[in-house]
Parts: C-alpha cells; structure tokens; sequence
C-alpha cells in the first residue's frame, strides 16, 4: 500500500523564539537545530535573516544536513522593488535553501495594517515567490490569519493561497495566527483552499490558544494539508504552537494515520523522543512537563492498584502505545491508591527483592497507607521508600542514633550597626556508643543542621564524604503555620545518582532533620557502610 | 433561539486525585468542592467513600450547594448480592445525591481482568443501577475503554451503554480511559451509541495522552453528547484529563459552540476563571502553567513588536476573545511604557491612586523590576505590593521598628524519656520610643515568631487584636538548602478579609519574618491607626 508523505516543518528557532522569557544564543539556535535535523523533520526554519545580529550571523551558513534549511521573512514591500527591499534581499541571501514568506491574507489587515489595496497585496505575494525562486530557492508563502481572513473574506483569501501556489510556491501554508479556530473549521476551510491549491502542496500553522493545535494540524491532514508547523515541546507565542513532540508519535504510532501517511522520522529517531523534549527543556533551563503526551514522566504513570494490576497482566490495558516506542518507560506509584502489586513492582524496580506472600509486605502496605495518610508521599521519594522497605524487611542497621539537636536562629545589628541573621545548629549522636556533639552556621537553619550533622559521623564519616544535597522543597498540607509540613530532599553523591527523602512534622525543622537523616542513612547503605 | 444544555461533570477530587504527587486532603477537597460549585459546574465528583478515609470522611456530608454532588465507585461485584457487596453499599449510604459508577465495556476486560461472562458484567451493570435508584439517588455509568471496546466489539461495547440507559442511568458516560482515541473514531463511535442511548444522556470523559482531550469532548458533544466530564487545569493521571477551565471558555466564547449550547457558567462565573485557576495550583503548590489556553500568565501575552502596535490598535487583530472575558489580562512584552501602564493599572485595583506622570512611579517600578529579579513575586501577594507602592508614595508611617529577634527549635529526651521538640521565640521592638521585649513558644519556629510578635504592640496592639494566619507557603526558588526561599503568609481579620504578603530570604525564618511584619504594618494601615 502507498502510503502519503506528511512534511514536518520545525519553527523552534522563529515563532518559537516569539515565548515570553526565551532568548536563543547563537550557540542554542547551533544545538537545536542539530537535535532537529538528527530527529528527521523535514525543514528547520531557523530564523528571520536581518531582524537580529543573532539570526543574521546564524544564516551565515548552512546548519543542516539532512533538514532544508529555512529563511522566514516578510513577503516584499509596496512602492519598492524586489531589489530595493533591503528585508527580501537579507532573506533571499541568506545560506538556506528554502525561504519561508508571511503574507496576509485577511482583508481587514492588508487595508488597515498595510494601508494597500488587496490587489497590490496578491500582487507583492506573487512577485516575492517569484523573486525566491529565481534566487534558487524553494518557496514557501505563509498565509497569515488565514482561518479569521476566510471567515471575513472567503473569495480573498483564496485569491491569496491560489496566487502563491500560481507564482509557484512549493508551499502554502494555512496559518491559524491567533488560535480560535476550531477542527470543523480548519477541515471545512482546509477543503476549500485544496481546491485552488490541488496536490500536495498544503501547510497547516496551528496555535494553542484553545489547547486545540494538534487536534487543528491532525484536522487539517485530514482534509488534505500535507506539510505540518510545528515547535519542539509546543514552544511558542501566548499558548504556544502544535507541539511537533505530540504529532510525531501519534503520526507513526497511531494506525489511523501510519496506515495512511508516512513522515521522516524513523522508528529509531521517535526512541530518542523523550530524551530529546527533554534535553531541550535543559537548554531553555525550564522543568519540563511532566504530564506532556508521550514524553512526560507521568506520561506512563499509574496510580491505581486495580489498573496497576491490569498493566502488570498486559500493559495494553491501560497503555495506549508502548512507552518505549518514544524512549518513555513505564511507572507504577506507590501511594495511598496503590495495592500490593503497585508496592511489589515499585520494591523490584529500586532493587528491594521481596516474596508476594511474604507478610511483612502486608505490614509495610499498611505503614505505607498510614504514613501517607500522615503527609508522607513516597512517589516523589524513593530513598525514603527504600528505607522503610528495607526497615520493614529488617535490612537496616541502626548506623547512628540522634540523642538531641538544637538550632537558633538570631536576628539583631552587628557591632557595625548593620542587621545581620545568624543560624547556628548543634547535633548531638551516638556512634558505635561513642557520644558526639557537632555544631556549625549556616545561611539558615536547615543549612545549619545539614552541615552539623554531615561534620562527623565517626567511622561512618568517609562514606558520606561525597553527600550533597540539590534540593529542598517544603509543602503546607493544611492552611496556617500550626500545619503540617512536607518536606522534600533532593541528595546526590559524587558518582550523579540522585535520591530524594521526605520528612513530615508540624515543625518545619523536624520534618527537614528527618529527610536529612533519612538520606545520610540511604547513602550508608547505598555504600555498603558495616553495621555497627 | 433554543440551545441545548450541556452538563459540566467535574471529577478533579476522584479522577484528579491519581495525578502523580497530588494529594488532596479532607481540607482541600472542601477548598475546591466550594470553588468548583461557585464556579458553576453541574456536578462534583468528590471521590470514591470506602476506598480511604479521607474519602469516606469527606462524603460524611452533602458538600455542594448548587451543584450534585457524586460519590464514585465500582459496579456490583460478581458472586455478591448487592446488599452483601461493601463496596457498593458504600458508595449508596454517602451523603451524594447521585452515584457514578465504573463499569467494564470491554469484552477483553470483562472476561481477563473481571473472570465472570459477558452477560455477568451487563445483569451487574443494570443491577447498580437499579440500586442507586431504589437507594434514590440520580445513577450514571462510566463506561470505561468504551473506545477501545467498540473497536474490539463494537456489538458488546453498545450493549454495555444500552444496558446502563435501559435500567434508567441518567447518564452514560463514554471514557476514552486510555486517551488513545482520535477525534474521528470519538465521532464516528459516540454517533453509534447515540443509535442506543437515544436523547440527552450521553456524556464524554476523556483523557490527554496524544494531546487530545479537549478536542475530543467537543467532537462528541457535536456528534451528540451533552455531559462532558473533565478536571480543573487538567489535572489527572498521566497526561491528564480533559481541561475544564480550557473548555468552559470555549462553550461559552466560540460562537460555534455559543450559539447551539448553554453551560451554566454564567459571564460572572466566566470572568473568575483566572483567578481559580491560579487558587486551585497554589492550594496544590505548584507553578501554574504560563502557556495555558485562556487562564495563563502569558495567554494574551505578545512579543513581536509588529504584533503589540497592532493590539494596541484593535486588540482583534492578534487576540481570538478579550482577555477579560475570562478575568486574564493582556500583556505586552515590549516597552517600558507599556510596563507603566500596567503598574497605574495594577494601583488603581488595588485602590493606591496616583497621578500616571507623577516621577515616583518611575522609581517604584525599577523597585518592583529589582525585587522580581530577587525572588519576591507581587502577583499573589497584593497586600506587600500595596505597602511598597504606599511606600514609594511617602503614605507609611514607621508604626513600630524591630530591633532583634531570636527563634530556637530544640529536640530532647524530656524528664519521661520522650523524644519532644520545642520552639521558643523571642522578638524585640520600639513601638513611640518604648522597647518592648515578648517571647512565646509554638509548634514550630514560624508559629512562635508570629505569636511572639503579636503578644504585645503597645499602643498598636488593639489593632491587631483580631488578626489571624489562614495560610503559609514556602518556595524555594534554586536548588539547594542555600537557594532564596520565598514563603507566601496569608492573614485575615474578624471582617472576613483576607490578604496576602511575601518574604524573600536565603534564610527560611528571614523570609517567614519579612512577610509577618508586613502582614501586621498591612493591618495596621487598613485599620487606620494613626501615625506614631
């Protein structure tokens, strides 16, 4: 069976860098575009040559080798020729193979915000492509507000695709500008456009704004668009743009369309998904979505004892396609919701190897329920989860015991008359039945605390050489300062491996001191540390 | 013209409550019954009673005014009268004026995960149904893998939503449970059972696993649903539910959905739903999404000047409704001219008036930029921006001056052997030339420092007699224990105000302190105490 070709058409680098707070260097623009060309899409626009000193020097050369590399500019500017428009000629010489122009196609805008009238308009579109042609370059007009444009002016703004696709545009490209256009619109106008623009020669632009641009781009292929715009992880002005991290799965992995269309991703570059939506949130330094389709960390994530079960028997149960198809993996969470087979699963993936019928997994379900009924959460805490297995099993020696600590935290002026806070922590344990007393400042109490307790554990003292912590995070489960508190401790050690404890208290200080004991007394036992 | 009425089914506090790391407790879930049913949704679904307790607890009692509210649960069990299953029993003796209950429709799951026959699973479904009518409350069935069952049986799938309508279900709910559906097959699919469940009471639950779950509601009601079930922000299992507060506006905003539908949202109702949003992720702690459709921070947010000199124009060129359509606003993220105005904009609301040209707004508002780079976020915190921009203005008085203060947390073996923890505060300040030196004792440091400080203000003190803390929030803005905390204080006094302050601070008990005395010199001016 012959099965169509989808083109991707990646905006990242230009409506992309339209997000509030995102601000690509040259050196980012450089790695995106080769996470983009390794994925398989098909055209990586990368810019607007001449807007910035940043795009002008990025379309100095080539940046792809397998993608067409792309130059977004305006179309050409009334009362000038195609020569003497300084922005068309930046974009026409820039080294990219294809130039993407943004046309109107909205009556109102081209009269009102161009002040020209809607012949002179088509007119400047037509000349435009032209001019990229006769430059060697692939030609690609973007039909601005094309969806509101047809709803105002049907006749125009197809007089705009047609005269685009007549000058010999590879591509017109239906942009949905300010995202308020429903899929029964985009397929109903999308049909009506395949009539002036006949083969494949349709592009879809979606915008989020009603959380409706991979609906809207799937709606449109549909109907016979064959070129999709899209951004890395949705990126994008306001909502952001059709998340090309959502199509691309749903395009190879979904038999309503993989049976009809093909695209340029391989299954072995749809693997590296999830790693690559994330790799790029680390560029743009932003956590990323958790609960993004396909490539978040919940994406797969079960909370349900009776579905985990079900998944447990056959994953498809529950799972609409195979997390590993886009490089995922499969989490079954341990909580309150959970049963047994959740608990039995989760106690195997840290490593704690335990019988089914063993009935001290039914003490531990039970501590489980009662612990997180308390404020505890061990989904987000698998040091703390492993300890209290690994306790309920009898696996833990008793390392160290804290007799007593104290902290005092002061604020008051200094000799210099400057106001100065100090926070200073005193620990006291006992080791092996040697008693020590440890004390030291911090820049807060819970600083004060960690550094105090970590300065000497006796002979335990090399194994936490390395321990650090990375982050602290504090939940108020009830309103008011006499609730509880959650606290959250990200650790790590000198080989990367991150783990996260929890504490719970109404006092801030002792839920904080519990996660901090809970990872000194993982990290002994993750090193192997002798029992007393 | 008569519109159809479509029905809000809200399900955050049950199907919400398996997203990974969210934890509703008995005072959350009254928090969001109350949002929700001021909100004006038909239904809330409040959890599953008997399946934990704070479940159970939360059912102890009728928890909606204008909306139903539904206990959740499972269908009969096989081999068990309905007056001897407990889990059925349940959910009809809690306080909820309707049920809703699970129930397969798979034919793969009835005989694989459920053991018992085709047939078995429909008698089951009519037999709870019947019984939540005999028990007088308003029956609905969830259909669960209803998609995935039509596609493996679509005779069994209709038979199961049959059976369900047939035994006087007031609705029958399709769920999409594994969110692997298109909006094609949810057409093609809800049309059919359309064909067996004839007139208002086919309902539509979906999830977001390819991106889809808004789409695919409004593709159902279109081919014939009139409930749609979804979750405050999108909140769910995995990738989540269907997002209410992204479709509530749409029913009500698109003319293509306006014009066939009612909800019973009111404009009101509509123009609070920002606010909510935003209450419903503080409540969870978490950040709210930015790049949400219509409720985020950066929904009408523009970038490209091009783009912004044209809003400024007609705000129609480049926004699909009006912001405050949904109580969000417009931001431009361009000049610094445009910053000005939203700060004028931003006093007026919080009733601060000052002249658009007076010179100290251009000093407050480096102040607001310098202090946003720290870490302090006006946003949620009105009654600290009140203060700094009354400040700014020269219209604070020095009410009382701090000189020192001193918080200590100590854990000992008390004179009984107990491991108990102790806080004790003590604070230091000049109210009209008097130093006045309090200490107090609390559950926490926090606790003791703020019944420290309003134990004794002098002449102040009857001011502050009647203010209290309802809420504190701590958010640690890097990683690390030495990374700036923020922590949010929200007080209210006898009138049923209710404000909000912030504080910012390496150090935990700085920020704490910062944001308690603002909370009291807030008080103070609101009350009017005359200057010292």
């Amino acid at each position: 069976m012959t099965r169509e070709r989808i083109y991707l058409f990646d905006t990242t680098l230009r409506d992309g860098a339209q997000t509030a707070g995102v601000d690509f260097t040259l050196a980012d623009k450089m790695a995106v575009a080769t996470m983009l060309d390794r994925l398989g899409v098909d055209y990586v626009e990368g810019g607007y040559p001449g807007a910035n000193p940043t795009d002008t020097a990025f379309f100095s050369e080539n940046r792809t080798t397998r993608a067409t590399f792309v130059a977004f500019g305006m179309t050409k500017r009334a009362g000038r020729s195609v020569e003497n428009d300084a922005g068309l000629q930046g974009v026409l010489q820039a080294k990219a193979a294809a130039c993407c122009f943004v046309g109107k196609s909205w009556d109102f805008h081209v009269v009102h915000a161009l002040g020209i009238t809607l012949e002179e308009n088509i007119e400047q579109i037509r000349e435009t492509v032209a001019a990229a042609i006769a430059a060697g370059r692939e030609a690609m007009i973007d039909c601005e507000h094309f969806f509101d444009g047809y709803k105002a002016n049907p006749d125009y703004a197809l007089a705009c695709a047609k005269a685009a696709y007549d000058a010999g545009a590879r591509w017109v490209v239906l942009c949905d500008t300010n995202g308020g256009t429903t899929p029964d619109e985009v397929t109903a106008i999308v049909a009506k456009a395949k009539a002036v623009v006949p083969g494949a020669n349709l592009g879809i632009h979606a915008h989020d704004d009603m959380g409706l641009a991979v609906a809207n781009s799937l709606a449109a292929v549909d109907a016979g668009a064959r070129q999709i715009q899209g951004t890395l992880n949705g990126l994008g002005e306001r909502c952001g743009n059709a998340n090309l991290a959502t199509l691309i799965p749903s395009l190879k992995l979904k038999p309503d369309y993989a049976e009809r269309f093909e695209i340029g991703v391989s299954d072995e570059g749809l693997a590296t998904l999830t790693q690559l939506s994330r790799a790029f949130d680390e560029l743009l330094n932003r956590p990323s979505n958790r609960h993004a389709p396909y490539v978040g960390a919940n994406a797969f994530a079960t909370k349900a004892g009776i579905h985990a079960s079900a998944i447990l028997k056959d994953p498809r149960t529950y799972e609409h396609v195979a997390p590993e198809s886009v490089g995922n993996h499969r989490r079954l969470l341990v909580s309150d919701q959970g049963g047994k087979s959740n608990l039995v699963s989760e106690l195997a993936r840290i490593g704690v190897e335990v019988d089914k019928t063993d009935p001290r997994l039914d003490r531990l379900l039970a501590e489980v329920k009662r612990r997180e009924a308390e404020g505890y959460a061990y989904e987000g805490a698998d040091a703390s989860f492993a300890l209290l297995a690994n306790r309920a099993l009898g696996r833990v020696p008793d390392f160290f015991t804290i007799e007593s600590f104290r902290v005092m935290v002061e604020r008051r002026h200094n000799a210099l008359g400057e106001l100065v806070t100090m926070s200073e922590a005193v620990v006291k344990l006992t080791v092996d039945g040697e008693t020590l007393i440890t004390a030291a400042e911090g820049n807060g109490p819970i600083n004060a605390l960690d550094v105090a307790l970590r300065k000497d554990l006796g002979r335990y003292q090399p194994y936490i050489a390395d321990l650090r912590l990375t982050d602290y995070k504090v939940r108020i489960l009830n309103g008011g300062t006499e609730a509880v508190t959650r606290v959250l401790i990200e650790s790590t050690d000198g080989g990367g491996v991150v783990w996260t404890t929890v504490g719970v208290s109404p006092n801030i200080i002792d839920a904080s001191f519990e996660a901090l004991v809970d990872s000194l007394t993982y990290k002994l036992l993750k090193a192997g540390a002798p029992a007393p």
